[in-house]
């Protein structure tokens, strides 16, 4: 089966770069969201975080950071947290034919809101 | 701020309708894959899934139908199994302005994958 | 095979009791974390996180409150948050032989973290 | 606050042990259950689930072996899968005062179920 020609012929290639790194964006977010994290792991949870989102289908990169300002001053007595939205910033590159999307995940303070947009089509 | 002038003004009303309902299908599948169910649970879960999401922007109706024929053979001595992507047919109503997108989700067995598309966009 | 008699022969009931129930609630809090809420969907979500979870090995109940005062006071244009720790008030009531485990999660303020903790055994 | 004074005293030392092992493996099980895996992203998911799963309470170490056999022959055309339990082999060693925990999750074919449960405890 051509699954592009079977499922994807009425949307443009453009949008279909939008359409795969926007799905991506939104399982990263959901998949990973609550996971135990501190200044010890943080390195190996945005590894994988990038591994992961990385094979679905489109996805060529995704940058990941996770806020280590936050991790710094953890208030609890456990020495660490569950991983919110607003600790993430990240990018996810996703290209389909001649076409790339970056798709952006970042808390926006002033919407209090992990905003989710097209950071460059093109 | 006015969010939409802000972020969304490289995109297209069409390409936001679908950016929003992809990001909605990714969230949707992975927040719940995994959720234990049977078909004592399945309405419940439903129900929860399709209010939880539909919550997101843009999003105006989330139609969903796992599985019973799965549930109602599980062959195990503990009557429940974890939900996968194999059991889940989803459509995902995402409207901005004039424009909709309806994404769905469907396990194609011919690919042996739980495919998300656009099935409609208008 | 007999499950019991042949994994569960080296702890008492007592223990088998609490096992259970800790195990449904890390997965309670880990499965549903994140998920959309609003005033307008804490009813649907609550009832199915009782209903899936009650499905586990030896649960007998599982009450949950989600706290509405929170949600009563979003403060962001969107309408919904995620769900989080902070919101949440639960009781996993865990049944094996004559054995009866309560385990509890509560956010501790003065801990600033959602503790978990046998409320009861007996 | 002495936590384990206030919120542990009607449970025994062993007992302890066993929660904070137990809630740890439902917490790890649901979290990542559903996350993209193939050959390629395994070592980085093993390690980090590790790494975060040893930041909570009691826990000391985190083995975790997901089947290379399964990933070897993934049969679609996008080279990657979800992650389910059938996959998964982990230990989590929990350690509360001279007590130590073992709590195990292995995919038991003849129950076609991934059972947890208490491998060792001394």
């Amino acid at each position: 089966m051509n699954v592009d020609e079977k499922y994807f012929k009425n949307i443009t290639i453009r949008e279909r770069a939008i359409f795969e790194g926007a799905i991506t964006m939104g399982a990263l977010f959901h998949q990973f969201i609550g996971t135990p994290i501190s200044s010890e792991s943080v390195d190996s949870l945005e590894k994988s975080i990038a591994d992961a989102m990385t094979l679905q289908p489109c996805i060529n990169k995704v940058e990941i950071n996770i806020d280590r300002e936050i991790l710094g001053k953890i208030e609890n007595e456990f020495d660490y947290i569950s991983l919110t939205g607003e600790m993430l910033d990240v990018k996810v590159v996703s290209d389909y034919s001649d076409k790339r999307a970056v798709i952006r995940l970042k808390f926006i303070a002033e919407l209090n809101y992990p905003l989710m947009f097209v950071e460059e089509v093109y």
